[in-house]
């Protein structure tokens, strides 16, 4: 398969593009680190990102900002971005990605668990991944061509409780993580929503 | 209590006013048939309104707009007004509304069942339904002053069916989805998704 990943040098990105990268074309992509670029906050670079990918056999997305703020704190421009980048994003590029994507192929996109197990401070966040888990379940049902689509809605990543000092023990590691992005591209789910 | 009910002249809205509206004083609000009224789509509108409304001991909203119509025909414009109306108009409500909510007050937000249980030609509906979902679970943590906040997802309401020339039976009653509603502002819960 010929496979897109867009947010490929992430800290979930770069284990799911080792996890499928053997006996597949893997075309990665990020913001800034990747011959091919895409900043997801522009429906217009997402368009044009496609146009220099080309046609692919699957479509992964671990990309997308959000803001991670108290509540009365968040402003007018923090929804904005939270759900123009993480939300639209990921919704754009199954848009835009449709004319692009072979017959029976797939996109796997990033939610979150804090879509249904909220912590203070994450509103925004809460709001845009359980946002895309009812965005996959509805496309599933509206995808042409048996074209199917996912959502891996991951728990704390360790490498990246480890990064802020915290317990990585309480978070799954990356690449455990990337095996429910190889499930959703390999298998033949569609609508789920896959818990690492 | 004083009620602030927006969405007071819809299906849903009518029965929430009546199941309330015996030793409370209830503020209705529309987009055009009430002495106050507002417009979703349009945040300074929301302002006005709590201007215009002052202080309230709980606000209800049965409102908000989104485009039905399959994936693939769901333009840039569909997704900016199902997000701008009914997913930022009742986050907004919130935000607007939390200097104008006395201490221990609540909100009481409208989803909807396509949110869990997706249909064709649904996917916005499904985004932002479920979005709402995640927004009031994760906003109930961040509150002030004892406030609480709940949404409820009412199934197709029977109303509604017959209007469509669709067997109601399927559906719920209007009164009977409005005890949700009244189950909310008067219990003590709150980061609930309550399923009339």
């Amino acid at each position: 398969m010929r496979i897109l990943v867009v947010g490929a040098t992430g800290t979930i990105g770069r284990r799911v593009v080792e996890a499928l990268r053997d006996g597949n074309d893997i075309v990665p992509v990020s913001h800034g680190h990747t011959p091919i670029t895409v900043d997801f906050s522009n429906p217009a670079s997402i368009q044009a990102m496609y146009r220099a990918v080309g046609q692919v056999d699957a479509v992964v997305s671990a990309a997308g900002k959000a803001k991670f703020a108290p509540f009365d704190t968040l402003t007018d421009e923090d929804f904005a971005f939270t759900l123009g980048n993480k939300l639209m994003g990921q919704v754009n590029l199954v848009r835009f990605g449709l004319g692009h994507v072979s017959d029976g192929g797939s996109f796997t996109l990033t939610a979150g668990y804090l879509a249904r197990s909220p912590m203070p401070g994450a509103t925004a966040i809460s709001l845009v991944n359980a946002g895309l888990e009812g965005f996959v379940r509805g496309a599933a049902l509206d995808l042409p061509r048996g074209l199917r689509i996912n959502v891996v809605s991951p728990p704390w990543v360790s490498e990246t409780l480890e990064a802020l000092h915290r317990d990585p023990s309480s978070g799954l590691p990356a690449n455990v993580v990337a095996r429910a992005y190889v499930r959703s591209v390999t298998g033949t789910e569609s609508g789920v929503v896959i818990d690492p």
